[in-house]
């Protein structure tokens, strides 16, 4: 277990400057405003995880207090603690959202991860991009799916946001060309504005899924931006049974708290697939358990790991360290009741931990 | 616990010809179509249990690989390994819904399972039989009643499907006659309609009360024909109380993921009962954690053990030789801890296995 | 651990005369009528807790049967079992809800207790008040407002029970003078009708924002009254985001089964804390693995210990000694497993048990 090399099948860029208590305190959470006097952000299962995974990389004791940690990893500096902390994961391959503002170069990730870095395409910035080119709402369909097209040529996968502009609660119908012209035409008016209009979202959706490339969906907790109630997957079931003819898969990434939830859809519908990424890396300590119920309905073959780390080199570590260490506590209890042999054991580590997303993102 | 005779409180009837590798791979899963290459339905917690709990019973080591299962399983022939899985269940009675499209003979199904098959009629059958008669619409309430009527003269509970043919949330109150006669009307005109008028539907669910007998409905997952997030039990909230005047009992099936939710109905209302079959099936070496939580809020009295296995012999040993492993397990964590004297762990596992359901069911 | 002075964050009134076996039944559930017959409410979490940590309290075996312990109850007196079962909870302070029928002389309760009681008011209770006087439609909002500050003089927080008289899914926003005043009208008309209005308790809970008090809401399971459904507090996500440019605090009660969607709640906005009352207490043995839950998201400083105990003084004993069992062994299994430092274990639970409360409620 402790030398499977992973698949991190959907991470971000990392930033490689220093880090100072309070970067470090941002970026190890969803929250977006500074914490509460008298707590802290990395009092909790984050923090925990990165006291005890990282200090070590990094020369210090595991557990050790924040500040030294902050100290040591000053001392060795910042592109050195990133080196490490990158090259510790063991990746086999990234999956890498470029759609977040900063700039990622994907060759210096990989190089950093000693592993090849692949790209996934977000569906929303790709519009974002055409909006900036002053399209018309007429022209915007055509536009798009040129841009996605030129977009994805190198990509193994697109993603959508539509948790966080919308809800998982849409009519699962691909919208008509003059309600797509229509919304655009209302989107456009506005240049910046937010893209939250239901029908265009729907529509980037269906172009995605077009690109018969794994469309990954953001479901489950995130930041505040998300509408929770509204982020849960079963939402997204009469979705799931539109586009099954297509043959185009589907991943719910994080999922938590609906993960069950995920697990059903995963095992009824073929092209449902699920990613355990944020979600094992920010529950540290509770990735046993909660990879348990992972692991309940859902077939072996559709589950994958992922990190969702983004700017701290320490999150991928995190979630590869947390990630080996639970899931070899999952299936070495089930081994020791007597529901799994060894064998399988091995085999389900290496479905989860690689071999499930070489297969799906078309890695080889 | 190894001997203690279960009665199986929900269950459907057995194949009896050869199985293949096929059919054990769609029978042993919610899904309806065969899964994508790479992956297999028998890979996960449901295909985990077979190997482990049957292929014993069938002469192949714990564990062996679904080939070798499926070769011995074929070389002492079908009807003799349906014999050796159904005697190994060592049920008490069984509760058999006799609603699905085959034909289920009770006494054959008894005396392979060397114990008295008492069934269970489904609301939404019998009205399908009504309506293939050529019932009018004026006609139909009276000629259903009629027919309910009949059909439970030796059943001990009926059956609603209302989560697969509409949802949960349902207007609680009971139709009216012109109502029902409107609806009917509109389903009979087209012979064969399947029927999901939830009027309708909520009309069936009333006729289940007024027999004063135990109405099991579906909860929670199933195959795909569920919407999901339609079938949390919490949405039953407005028709439990609706019926609790009438003293008829409401069994809340599955229930899962739901069944916290569940469980809260089953402590607050006094004629709700929870029934863990499909879910602790399904769910194998995680039929411990998700027994537990079933009796976070539930009392024991609530709880009744069931399969609600299908066509496979094998499910319906997965069921009670899951269940008699986790829940062993799972109560005498809590005698270790000191929360239960060895004394109230045999009675609630006697309760829960087989007396809450003779008692609820009137079984004696 | 077991000698953590805990502050019970959340409780009601405790009743001083004798308790017979239908009193404790009762008294030990969120149900309002008899169990059916041939079950118990005791058989199951909260009789077995109550078996197990009272029983040697007045001086019976640990899981001796309900008839040895209320027998032995009885032979020492009500006077003597409550003065010893609250005194064996070994609290540091108690937080009050005053708002439920009956009165409770804070004086008399802390001093049992042995610990300062301080007062919790519930704003739906003001408003009952205030309508008793016979106040007009137009001048409710102002005899409201003045009523609750006077209510609030000495108190620590305000309590809404909005989930019971409505459900969360409101309306974020402040309701308009106009619009309350129609309420109000509405309302007033019939002396005393149940205060459901949902402009109204909007304004009523505006009103606690107000006070700059931590105002508490029941979120999660309860009594029957509840809308199970619609007491998820994801749904108060709007309401959430619209108070926190207030500052005000808002507190999370018992949550369950909702909890990990209150999690999220408590990490991504700084003002929201959650409360494990009600929730420990009923679970029993079933403690450990949901207090683990709650700690999944959210910041070890942003949970709070509290028994949610009302009438029977078992309940104050049972939340304070299943916490401290439940959580020390929580803690417990987090150092074994390398997750967390022992230093760091000890922190947390005097955070969780009596810190966050100190500084949330400014107890100090």
């Amino acid at each position: 277990m402790n030398r499977l090399p992973l698949v991190d099948a959907h991470c971000h860029g990392v930033a490689t400057g220093p880090v100072g208590r309070e970067d470090l305190e941002l970026w190890c959470t969803e929250a977006s405003v500074p914490p509460p006097v008298g707590t802290s952000y990395l009092d909790g299962q984050l923090g925990f995880a990165l006291r005890r995974w990282c200090a070590p990389v990094i020369g210090a004791q595991p557990g050790a207090p924040v500040e030294v940690y902050l100290e040591r990893r000053a001392a060795i500096g910042a592109a050195e603690a990133s080196r490490r902390l990158l090259a510790a994961c063991g990746l086999g391959a990234l999956l890498v959202d470029t759609g977040l503002p900063d700039d990622v170069d994907l060759g210096d990730l990989g190089a950093a991860a000693g592993a090849p870095a692949r790209e996934v395409v977000r569906l929303e910035r790709v519009a974002e991009r055409v909006a900036a080119t002053g399209v018309s709402a007429a022209g915007f369909a055509d536009a798009y799916a040129e841009a996605l097209g030129t977009a994805v040529t190198r990509a193994v996968a697109v993603k959508s946001i539509l948790a966080y502009r919308y809800g998982l609660d849409i009519d699962p119908a691909r919208p008509g060309p003059a309600e797509v012209t229509a919304a655009a035409g209302e989107w456009l008016r506005t240049p910046g504005a937010r893209l939250t209009d239901p029908v265009l979202l729907r529509h980037l959706l269906w172009c995605g899924v077009d690109t018969g490339l794994p469309v990954q969906l953001h479901t489950g907790f995130g930041d505040r931006d998300v509408p929770l109630a509204r982020s849960d997957p079963a939402l997204l079931q009469p979705f799931c049974a539109a586009v099954e003819p297509t043959g185009t898969p589907l991943v719910l990434l994080h999922c938590y708290p609906y993960h069950r939830q995920a697990g059903w859809l995963a095992l009824v519908y073929p092209h449902v697939y699920l990613d355990v990424g944020l979600t094992i890396t920010h529950l540290g300590a509770r990735a046993d358990a909660v990879l348990a119920e992972f692991f309940e309905l859902a077939p072996v073959g559709k589950v994958l790991y992922a990190s969702d780390a983004y700017l701290l080199p320490e999150l991928y570590l995190i979630g590869a360290a947390q990630f080996r260490h639970s899931f070899g506590r999952l299936l070495g209890g089930w081994v020791d009741d007597g529901a799994l042999t060894g064998a399988d054991a091995r085999r389900v580590a290496s479905m989860v931990g690689a071999d499930n997303a070489r297969r799906l993102y078309r890695l080889d």
